[in-house]
């Protein structure tokens, strides 16, 4: 092509639209090395305070999608869908919504994540899952996925590569809360899986990376439009992430409440999973296609749930991913009798006004529960059991949540600092944030 | 410290001031490789888009001056200033206004340039008289300023090693113009050199760096706010260069012109260079306390220049610096007599509306009379004598200057981007540019 990074970068800094070439040209550059470092970050800082159109949105997530390798499942003759969430603590829908989609027809290829900083990530958590293997190879996971209708597995090398580089760039630059790089680096990776249906459960409050709902809309619409101009029906959910999403956080015990959902035996407190599983899921098998209205799907999505056929392919896609099929049918399997039970108790009595979610994650991953870096090991077993919820009234000494934890000076710490994210005051609050505050479709 | 860039980054991303401990970390860190080029990048263009306080330039100028060594001329009881031009096109004022500011009693320890792009330097200029040695070591230097009263070197490593590594990264990114980079490097370079007074010839127009003369007058202001606030006594002029400065454009005739002026013989055409010499000279002189008043200072340097006081200061540093001094009495000694003259035509009968005075630059770097790249060489004869000047009324076949070249394609080529660089019209433009447009002080 022989365009000049600095041409590029010029144009962005003085505020200009990138073409569909100048955007592909740096992204090859990054990934064969014709840009430097230096230049790709200052583009990146350039993008972070000019922004892009959606038109550059969607030439930089084709130029991603293109410097990796496009799953072709075509083979498969079901319409296929995934969901994709800007994460958050307790977040645990996919291990619901895979099965549950699958079993009403539509199959979900679907490529997670590892947990990092407070959130948790789908792989964690099922590697809780004795002898369950997320490190499929492509014809493992094409098989898997025509058995079960679902399959899951980790990002491989050859999927998007230029967003790894960009985004290890992006996180020493300060340049991550970037509303494009996210919607290119999301929708990269997840189009990579050739889906014909995708969902997207955006997060807000203080356990989300977008706390503030404002930006939150504007990067579930961002990543509606540019879904679209990929060719591919999306939409997205703004949902609350004010507080844990269901009473589970860690990576054993958030199994245990999708088996006890799946199972019809989950209480009150998983309520609020069960109703986003279902309709993110309706959402999926609607848009895919496969049922004729958002009503039509929401029953068929129900009966899934409450008829078994879920939690039956929960279990054959744990058998054939190496789990133990036992847990579904005794998920206290997944509990690890050396852990000990510690009280997180309230220091006052009063009203839940707020939760720092994000602080409760944080806490769960300085002893194990999750990672403060990529390179830390998970401790499957340490968790936190939430059980009071923003509005509920509290008396002193009453456990807001149980610690599951390894004894010792760091639990004593991690404890401390998830009753210190609990702010109980005088007052019921004059509302409980909403579950899902908005849908956003084309 | 222990500050993250991370840190430093978002703040000035999210347009907030930096602290002068966070100035001071980027720089340190640039120098020490704590900083990675990609994150020292991504400050850049957050400055370059988000800008910085005076109190922020002043930090960044102090950090980058304290990188390196400053020069301590104590010894030299004499006040000291010097002068700094953001560069044109045949703008050779310090060659005399060095020994026009010495005879004045005033010591001036000038670190020059070399050329780069369209602008001729300073250090290239001194190097066509032959044995002119610019590489001075510091003790040398130093005496020679003791015994001459003003000397001439290159930018040694020692000085400002922060700006060469920032400079590098700007060039590659972008980042170039942006104005508080800009003046911390040119104040951390002049200040390292202990002077008392500077006075910045800030150009505009066609030749000059910030063509547009509102970005130009933005710039001067910054620098002396700058300055001041550096303890330096500051001013800057705002100076035409929409087209050449008087009318050689090279090296070795560039220096012709001066001594031209140094001797009272240069004609009409020089009057533009010989007046800006002598009032950035007076400004220098007054602003460093040797003179009671502008006025005075001015009738001093006119003096020194008419007496030629100037141009034996100008002989003695030749002898001091190794070159052949009977260029000052006989200058056509610097004429090359293998080098071509080739007449460059108007092909229209008109007026001259306007000149691209960096376009006439570039043609000559590219037959060797500047450079494009930082490691061409120079061919001190090639060069061009500008005879029409804008508002001059031109016939058909009549020459606008006269190019010295080498003969051969790239000659012809040269010739042709010259004259194309006229643009002659039918009516005599409303006004002519004003040599100095404005006087910026504090």
């Amino acid at each position: 092509m022989g365009m000049r990074p600095q041409d590029i970068i010029r144009n962005k800094r003085d505020g200009g639209e990138l073409s569909r070439e100048e955007v592909a040209s740096f992204v090859r550059g990054v990934v064969d090395g014709t840009w430097a470092d230096y230049q790709a970050s200052a583009l990146l800082m350039a993008v972070y305070l000019n922004g892009m159109t959606t038109v550059e949105m969607e030439a930089l997530t084709q130029a991603m999608l293109g410097s990796g390798e496009v799953l072709d499942f075509s083979e498969i003759e079901l319409p296929k869908a995934d969901k994709h969430s800007t994460g958050g603590v307790g977040d645990k829908t996919s291990l619901v919504i895979a099965p549950l989609v699958a079993a009403c027809g539509v199959a979900v290829p679907m490529i997670s994540g590892r947990g990092l900083g407070h959130t948790g990530g789908t792989l964690d958590k099922l590697e809780a899952i004795p002898g369950y293997r997320v490190h499929l190879d492509l014809s493992e996971f094409r098989k898997v996925l025509a058995r079960v209708g679902y399959a899951m597995m980790g990002q491989t090398a050859e999927i998007a590569p230029a967003d790894k580089r960009l985004y290890a760039l992006r996180d020493a630059t300060e340049t991550v809360e970037s509303i494009p790089l996210i919607v290119a680096s999301i929708m990269s990776k997840k189009l990579a899986a050739g889906l014909g249906a995708l969902v997207l459960d955006v997060k807000t409050g203080s356990g989300a990376f977008m706390r503030d709902e404002g930006r939150a809309r504007a990067l579930a619409k961002a990543l509606v439009r540019t879904g679209h101009s990929c060719g591919v029906q999306t939409e997205a959910l703004l949902t609350d992430m004010s507080q844990p999403l269901g009473a589970a956080v860690g990576n054993a015990n958030e199994v245990q409440e999708c088996i006890l959902i799946m199972r019809g035996e989950s209480g009150d407190e998983a309520r609020d999973v069960r109703e986003l599983s279902l309709e993110l899921a309706a959402r999926m098998v609607a848009l895919a296609g496969a049922a004729g209205s958002h009503e039509e799907a929401r029953r068929r999505v129900e009966r899934a749930l409450e008829s078994g056929a879920a939690l039956e392919r929960f279990r054959r896609n744990v058998e054939e991913q190496g789990g133990d099929p036992r847990v579904c049918d005794d998920p206290d399997r997944l509990s690890d009798l050396t852990v000990r039970e510690v009280r997180v108790e309230s220091v006052h009595a009063g009203y839940v006004e707020a939760v720092d979610a994000a602080e409760i994650g944080r806490a769960l991953a300085s002893i194990g529960g999750g990672r403060a870096r990529v390179e830390d090991k998970i401790d499957p077993a340490v968790g936190y059991h939430a059980r009071a919820r923003t509005g509920q009234q509290v008396s002193t000494g009453e456990p807001l949540g149980l610690l599951y934890c390894r004894p010792g000076p760091k639990a004593d710490a991690a404890a401390a600092r998830i009753r210190a994210a609990y702010t109980v005051g005088d007052a019921a609050p004059d509302r409980v944030p909403e579950l899902i505050k908005e849908v956003i479709a084309q």
